[in-house]
């Protein structure tokens, strides 16, 4: 096979056979194809698109570039869950415990957050002495007991996707819904789970800004699951505002821990029951959403979902009696009301630049090298559609220091959309996308 | 400015502003901009196109990033002349000399052949001693006397385009005729000719398979002369069959001055005096084409062109008594006669496949590195419309041993289709493109 023929292939608008994909992957991880090529195949790929088919084979082929992790030795059946990225978005600390809690054991890899949005590894690292980075070992092991794992990803996972996304982002190919989905799919499918739900998320604060683009992706990768042998669940939630009150990393955590309790924000409740009852039902542990959601419900009423938590944390090596009294996370030495600039209803929250500002406060990486510190952020204390009075606190910055804080009064105010009438009320889930 | 913006607006169908084109020649020149980011580029340019505005200011950028050629301080105004590319297209060694001998300085700098198609650099070579590296010293004083001279491209003229045309070869990003048309002309525009004319070849024996290809790129060009001060006409021109009847270098030298001296094949006289004509009436010499094709008829049956040739041949060291017995030119050891293989009219003749043909003889290039036999080649005996009987000469294949000839029956039987009835005949000359 010759690069520039399957180049021009793509350029052409043909698809291109199983056989090249693997042949591209395959030399362009070993570095026989070069940059430039790869280049110019992506750009004819983000223009000319690619099939259900063709994005299978691109996604099969990256994952299997490395290691593919195999537990089926460990549990019959193991479960994953992973988010397209939003801004406030904790529901991996809620979801995982909740149907580990139930008996799904949960093996998740997870990455760090870069640019407006967070990272699951972030948020529990604030935990003193979590600890993300695991031996393959040991990532196995606490698949077993305690039954729940959320780790950094490994070395070897998927080099191909690492290579090929490093090149993406340089070369403005990264806008490319096969592309992506292949992205996260090829590392989904090689951590080994057998039923993976996804939470796409559309809206300002999310990487996919419509719902269209949305939905097109949850299919696409959906479909990839079906390729591949795995079951796969979509879920389409909006990203109208943040999720929950709090962004920012302890802050999350310290969210996540009231959900986990019993009294946390209803829409970050909500949404993990939605994911966690598809995982549920795909496992076959209930036939039926409705009696899954009945079971995780019970589980975290019961305390069974904090349990498993705390059983996670103390695995990996987190001190327990923080999480205990979660006061004692890290915590900013600033902490400022910040109040309504008009009287009126809010109708929308700009999630992209809140979380920006968090980024810019310092709790987050503008490059993959910069160091965090967990404890500043934003706690919301109004959302879409609620009522607020001028000069009450629409929110509270957690600061390192007041000058962070006078920098950012103005992208605050212009994050918020205040009208006299209340907004029509979007759904947090739009839909649920199960076959293809 | 960001490389990865700048490639993003172009995925995205945004015309780049001149500013970009310009920064982006100057620092993928020097070396600043990668390939991976240039080929992505490339990509995008392909499928999402350029208006004339962005070509014009990629072809300038390109002519300037290295050595601008001006000749106005040895003459008011030069000519140059271009062609595309065809199978058994010699009319530059026709043209060049025919407009020098009414008095126009003709500056040409021209390629050797690569693929299918040949290359005047080459031709000129089998004239032994004819040398056609020269400095640009001597470049110049050919240009005052003999007032015309054909050279191989000098080092450093538009080095932007050596670059990219290397990089396009290689990522499939050859076939967008924005970026045809910039190479082209960025080379034209670095020679420093003032009057440029265009033979935009169309058909199987050409770059451009389609009349509608050829317009666009033909169009193209003329709008870039448009843009940067120069006078530009091109004239489409059908290859539906190889010009004249000598495919090979020597053998086509000694089509050409055939020509010179009032013999040569009628196709190729008149698409001389077609180009001839454009370049006599823009440079100024006579107000219609029809005044300057008689003045060149005059130059043609004086002998004045056949003079001009041999005093350029004179000046770059070639042996002007071989090209007054032009039988001692190169030629090949075994000549073979090719049989019609049944009797009828002569519908189409594939230029591309006889290209190959003698590119297997050993008379092109595969490689840039090749050397070439310059003897070996084709003379055709009948052409498009004319009648042939079944086992009479089809052509005469000339090559440098029985073998080869063996070899290439097949391919020279499936060049010809012959019917029984006579075909429609196609005007040589299909348009000539002048103002835009």
């Amino acid at each position: 096979m010759r690069m520039v023929e399957i180049i021009a292939a793509k350029r052409d608008g043909r698809p291109l056979t199983t056989a090249e994909i693997e042949w591209v992957v395959k030399h362009y991880t070993a570095g026989d194809i070069p940059d430039y090529q790869m280049a110019a195949l992506a750009m004819a790929i983000v223009l000319r698109g690619m099939d259900d088919r063709e994005t299978a084979d691109l996604t099969i082929a990256m994952a299997r570039s490395g290691d593919m992790l195999d537990l089926h030795d460990i549990a019959p059946l193991t479960v994953d869950k992973h988010s397209t990225g939003g801004v406030g978005d904790k529901t991996t600390l809620v979801v995982a415990p909740l149907v580990a809690a139930v008996g799904l054991p949960v093996a998740k890899m997870s990455g760090r957050g870069l640019g407006f949005s967070g990272g699951t590894i972030d948020k529990l690292e604030s935990i003193p002495g979590f600890r993300t980075s695991l031996s393959t070992e040991e990532f196995r092991r606490a698949v077993h007991e305690p039954g729940l794992v959320v780790a950094a990803q490994s070395g070897d996972l998927a080099p191909a996707d690492k290579k090929l996304y490093a090149l993406r982002d340089v070369t403005a190919t990264v806008e490319s819904i096969p592309l992506i989905a292949a992205s996260v799919m090829s590392k989904k499918l090689a951590s080994g789970a057998d039923c993976i739900v996804l939470d796409v998320k559309y809206g300002r604060g999310a990487f996919m800004q419509t719902l269209d683009d949305a939905r097109q992706l949850a299919r696409t990768m959906v479909a990839i699951g079906h390729h591949a042998g795995r079951k796969v669940t979509a879920v389409l939630s909006s990203m109208q505002q943040p999720l929950g009150f709090a962004i920012g990393n302890a802050l999350e955590v310290r969210e996540a821990i009231a959900a986990l309790r019993g009294s946390g924000p209803p829409d970050l409740v909500e949404l993990s029951l939605v994911l966690g009852s598809e995982l549920v039902r795909m496992a076959g542990l209930r036939d039926s959403v409705d009696a899954a959601r009945l079971l995780l419900r019970e589980a975290l009423q019961s305390g069974a979902a904090w349990e498993k938590f705390r059983a996670m944390v103390v695995n990996q090596g987190g001190d327990p009696t923080v999480i205990d009294e979660p006061e004692r996370l890290p915590t900013a030495p600033v902490q400022v009301a910040f109040p309504a600039p008009r009287s009126g209803f809010i109708t929308a929250i700009d999630g992209q630049a809140l979380g920006m500002v968090v980024n810019g406060l310092g709790g987050g990486r503008s490059r993959k090298e910069d160091t965090i510190d967990h404890a500043v952020g934003l706690v919301l204390h109004a959302k879409v559609g609620d009522h607020v009075t001028a000069g009450e606190p629409l929110l509270t910055v957690h600061a390192a220091h007041q000058a962070d804080v006078d920098q950012i009064a103005e992208r605050i105010r212009f994050a918020y959309t205040i009208h006299d009438k209340p907004p029509p009320l979007l759904p947090l889930v739009e839909d649920i996308i199960r076959e293809i």
